[in-house]
This record gives structure tokens, C-alpha cells and sequence, in this order.
């Protein structure tokens, strides 16, 4: 099975389910108020500017691994597998103010929007908050429509961990950079990445087809490891990556002083030289190109991107040994092990 | 019946469940990360500092109007109406953020707790915007909890509508101020404060309860001016009111620039000085207490305070009326005109 384009399929019906979804959205405002369409203007182009829709795909899988789906149902699970990818758009928005990150996907950040729109920095950081809320609204009245209240326990055990995710990420930034360990960072990679854009999804699909407790086991067992290698590859793009591809910048987590398996590595590992340079770039905001060129020498040199990437690979290997022994139908367990390679081999 | 002596036994019995969740979420924690507890900890603080759970009250007697409930039920319910504080808790966390208030409750806004500990403005900012997600995701585990689709479909319809509030208000800061109506501010009033005050928590109630399409009207009719009227009686608290009751600063709105029904009437009906000293003080964030002193003057001679009061009266008429023929259990109905007369006469 070729899983990517089986994922470049779901990926075209999902945009036009969302497109649909926000429309209707966009309809109800008109009765509320002329601020209220706009936002959901806005939400429907930031959610269709972009993005993979792995987190759907995964939820749609998850649900194959169990069940089979008619056309009818296909149909029903692209609509409830909206509900990951609206939480994805949830986190991102509020993600990227807590980052003040000005790109994504291609385009303005939400906050960015508002804010160059009346000149208000505190305003446009107000309106995304709001906004980011609004998706989350947005995903459970999805899961409504689902009639599962185990989905919604799913999707809010998802949502918790992210959060906490997120915290324990925050909270490193205050902890002295050279005191962060590894243990740190694949906590982080662990609670953010992997609840959110692997676990919750596929548990989320799987518990609408029924499975049970072993099988939701098997399925984070699988997750874990493949969102954690997921988060890594993240990090060697964001700072290897090409910017194009990315459509956000390159070296945004030096900027951010974010603290990655990558840095974690280097610091461990360069010499005293390499490793002070690499401290004073660290939440360096007009970092330039020519010194980002210079850190990715040094993470280079000292073989942390060697370390990263084979730990990248080790964990997508344990992913798929998760898998080995799984009773899953073939059409969910092809794609999961489809996808896995991908992540680990994507540009972008 | 005593609908304010109802309310203050309830509060101890929503206390006692609050507590007793939070402290069973610290203990999660422990096994995730120290800042995890940390964060449990600060947010059952801060759900515990104060509020008087009229929204999970009502949300109780919204149930009351359509059912009886025994003690185990009654026990139940009470759980389940913490799905009602805890939305209200997600609210204001993000709603101090987005307005920069300081104090809350008699204490520290969230964002200015984690703001003091690192002296680090956006830093604070972030956290709450963590942490009011986390709220959300905690009543929604209630909701999951309690079982019922329906309760969760009416949980974000009311948290949908409430966010369509806070974006109207939001975008009333950046229109001219003289050219805010009348109808724009009592828009807002219904969006925001009606819907999450009043209206979301007794539907949630009834819908527990199975209440029909019709009865949900007639707790609509009742809840929007009501929530109306509460939301003209905050705003003259929020200026003529006594500090230390409401465990707030006075003037706020002033300082924010928010454009209430109070400003909203004076600007029109004030003298032209009056009005030019009214408009240099909105958004004015240093005002003096002689400053505000003028402004209650302007406000009470113009008559906009009368008018405010009135329409307050008029809107509580108005909710009452829509219960009168209304065919509600004793229990449930006594409680909802006992709390529409609390709420008009408050001082805090």
C-alpha cells in the first residue's frame, strides 16, 4: 500500500469536508454579526491554507484497523474525523502565540492577522485566544454529531495531555539551558507531540469502531514512539529543513530558545567554544542566516544531528514492532505502517 | 423559598466537589510532571478563592425544574454541575488575559501569578492560556463523566456563543467610541454574559433532566434578559460599588475602555465638557480614584445611571414574566425568581 497517496486522497475529501463544514459555519455568523462571519472567514482560510491532515487520516485509520466502512460510513467518519483536525487547528493557534511565531503554514499567524489589521499586538494576541477557543468549540460540536461520549472522553484525554505537554515545555524555558536533559525534552515530545498528533487520533477513530482496551494499548504503544520520532524529524527540518517546504522559518526554535533533542545533544557534546556560542544564540530574536549556518555546523560537527536522527530511526523501529504482532485489518495497519515511514523521511 | 440561603448551601456542597476534584487531579499529576502539580494546585486555588456558584447552582435547578432528585441523584448532580464553574474558571482565566485585569476574586488574575514568579509579562500570558484550556478540558471530562451527548452538545453551544460575545466586544474597542450603540452593547450582553451566566448552565440542567424543545424556549426567554440585566448590574457595580464586596478594582471598565450600557448613555445624554472628559478617561489606564470620583458624577447627573437601573428592572420584569405561566416543578422555578431578585439587588 502506498500510504501516502492513499493519504493524498483522504487529504482532498477532508478539504472539501472542512470547506463545507466552515461554510455552513460562515452561513450561521451572518445572523450573529459582521465580526463573527469574519473570523469564520479567517478560521476556514487558516485551516485550508495548509497542513497534512495526517491527524485526520490517522483518526479514519484507526477507525480501519477495527471496522470496515461502507460508503456511507466513509463518508460519516471524514466528517468525525474533522474533529482531530480541528483540534490540530486549536493548538496551533494558540501554540503559535504562545511562541509569537509570525508563519504558518505558508501564511500569517493568526495573532499576526488581527494584529497587523489594527496595529495592536495585545489585540491580535486577544482575538486568537478567542479564536483558538472557537476551534475547540468547533471539534466538539463535531464530536457531538459523533453521539460517542467515548470519543469525547478521547479527545479531551488527548487535549489535557497536550496541555500539559505544553506546560512542561514552557516551564524548561525557565530552567537554566545546560540543565535540560534528554529525559526532559522526550517528556515534552511524548505529552505534545505524540498525544495530539498520533495517540489521540488514532484511539479517537479506534474507539469509534469499537476496539478494545489490548487494541488501544497496542495503538499507544505504536503512537508513543512515532510521535516522539515525529517531533524529532520536526526539529532536524525546522533547522535543516527548507524554508519553502516548511512554510514557516527556518531556526524559529533557536529564536524561541526552544531546547530540542538537537540542542540538548549539542551541548552535551560540543566543546566549550561551540557550546557558548551555542548558548548566546539560544532565544537570539534577530538571529541571522549566516549564524544559523554556523549552529548547524556545530550540531553537525559534534554528532548530535547523527544522534537525532538514529534516535528518530530507533523509535520509529519500536513503533513498528508495536505493531508486529497486532490482529488489525490489513487496509489500517498498511497505512499505519505507510505512515510511519513517512514521517520519518518527509521534507516537510 | 430563600433562594439566596438555597444558594449558600449549595456553595458548600459545590465547594466540597470542586475540592474533591482537583485534589484527585494533583494526584494524577504527580505522576506526569512537578509542574503539573503545580499548576493543579494554583488552579484549585484559584476555583476556590471565591464566586458565589450561581452557574452550577442554577445549572442544578435548571435540572430541579424538570425532575426530582433523591439524595443519590442530587449527589450526582452536583458533580455534574461542576461542569458549570469549570467553564466559568476557563472563561475568566482567558478573559483576564485578553482584558490585562489584575485582580480576581480577591486575588491574583492567573496570568499575573505566573508572570510575577519569572517577571516575565507573556510568559504569565502563556501559562494562562494553558491553563484556561485545561479548564475547558476538565469540564468537558465532567461532561463525559455525566454521559449524556446532549449535555455536551449545549455545553459548546454555550461556549460558542460566549466566544461570538467576547469577539464583538473585543472589536467594539477598535470602532470609534461615539459610535457604539445602544444595540451593539446589549448584543454583547446576550452573547457573552447571558449565555454562560444563565442560559448554558440552566439548559444544561434541563437537558439532564430531558426537558423538551418548549421548556428550553422558556428557560431561553427567562435567561437572556436576566443575563442582560446581570450584565448592566456588573457594570454599575463595577463603578459605583464597593471594592472590598466585589474583590475587584473599581473602574476597571474605565481603565480597560470597555464601552458599557452606563458609557454608552452618558455619552449621549451628557453635556458636551462632560462628555470630552469622559472620553480622554476611557482606556486611561493610570485614572486616579478623583478622576473615577468625576466620572460617577457625569454618569449620575446625565441621568445614565437611572437609565441603566431602569432597564436593569425593566429586563428582570421581563425574565420573570417569561416564567409565569411556565409549567416548572416548585423546587426548580422558586429558586430561578428568588436568584433574578438576588441578582438585581447584589452588592458584589
Amino acid at each position: 500500500m502506498d500510504a501516502i497517496k492513499v493519504l493524498g486522497e483522504y487529504k482532498k475529501r477532508i478539504d472539501s469536508a472542512l470547506g463545507d463544514f466552515f461554510d455552513k459555519k460562515i452561513n450561521e455568523a451572518e445572523a450573529i454579526d459582521s465580526s463573527a462571519v469574519e473570523i469564520m472567514k479567517n478560521l476556514k482560510d487558516f485551516n485550508l491554507r495548509g497542513g497534512k491532515r495526517i491527524r485526520p487520516a490517522l483518526m479514519i485509520h484507526g477507525y480501519k484497523c477495527f471496522s470496515d466502512a461502507d460508503d456511507k460510513k466513509d463518508k460519516d467518519l471524514i466528517r468525525f474525523s474533522l474533529a482531530a483536525e480541528l483540534m490540530e487547528g486549536f493548538f496551533l493557534i494558540h501554540d503559535d502565540v504562545l511562541d509569537q511565531d509570525e508563519l504558518r503554514r505558508g501564511g500569517p499567524t493568526f495573532h499576526a492577522i488581527y494584529r497587523e489589521r489594527f496595529n495592536d499586538s495585545h489585540f491580535g494576541e486577544g482575538v486568537a485566544i478567542v479564536a483558538g477557543d472557537m476551534q475547540n468549540s468547533l471539534a466538539n460540536e463535531i464530536i457531538a454529531e459523533a453521539g460517542s461520549v467515548e470519543l469525547l472522553k478521547q479527545y479531551h484525554k488527548t487535549a489535557l495531555r497536550t496541555e500539559y505537554g505544553w506546560l512542561i515545555e514552557s516551564m524548561l524555558t525557565k530552567k537554566p539551558i545546560d540543565e535540560v536533559t534528554e529525559e526532559d525534552v522526550m517528556k515534552v515530545n511524548m505529552y505534545k507531540t505524540s498525544a495530539y498528533t498520533i495517540e489521540g487520533p488514532l484511539i479517537m477513530g479506534a474507539t469509534l469502531a469499537g476496539a478494545g482496551e489490548k487494541n488501544i494499548k497496542i495503538l499507544s504503544d505504536f503512537a508513543i514512539p512515532l510521535g516522539q520520532a515525529f517531533q524529532i524529524q520536526d526539529d532536524i527540518l525546522g533547522m535543516f529543513g527548507d524554508e519553502k517546504k516548511l512554510g514557516k522559518p527556518v531556526g524559529s526554535d533557536i529564536r524561541e530558545g526552544k531546547v530540542t533533542l538537537l540542542i540538548v545533544k549539542a551541548l552535551e557534546k560540543a566543546s566549550e567554544e561551540d557550546k557558548k556560542e551555542l548558548l548566546s544564540a539560544l532565544g537570539k530574536k534577530d538571529i541571522t542566516i549566516e549564524e544559523i549556518e554556523r549552529l548547524r555546523k556545530i550540531i553537525n560537527d559534534c554528532s548530535s544531528l547523527d544522534y537525532s536522527k538514529r534516535m528518530a530511526e530507533e523509535m520509529i523501529e519500536k513503533a513498528k514492532k508495536a505493531l508486529e504482532n497486532a490482529d488489525f485489518r490489513k487496509e489500517g495497519k498498511d497505512f499505519l505502517e505507510g505512515i510511519a515511514d513517512f514521517l520519518i523521511n518527509r521534507e516537510y
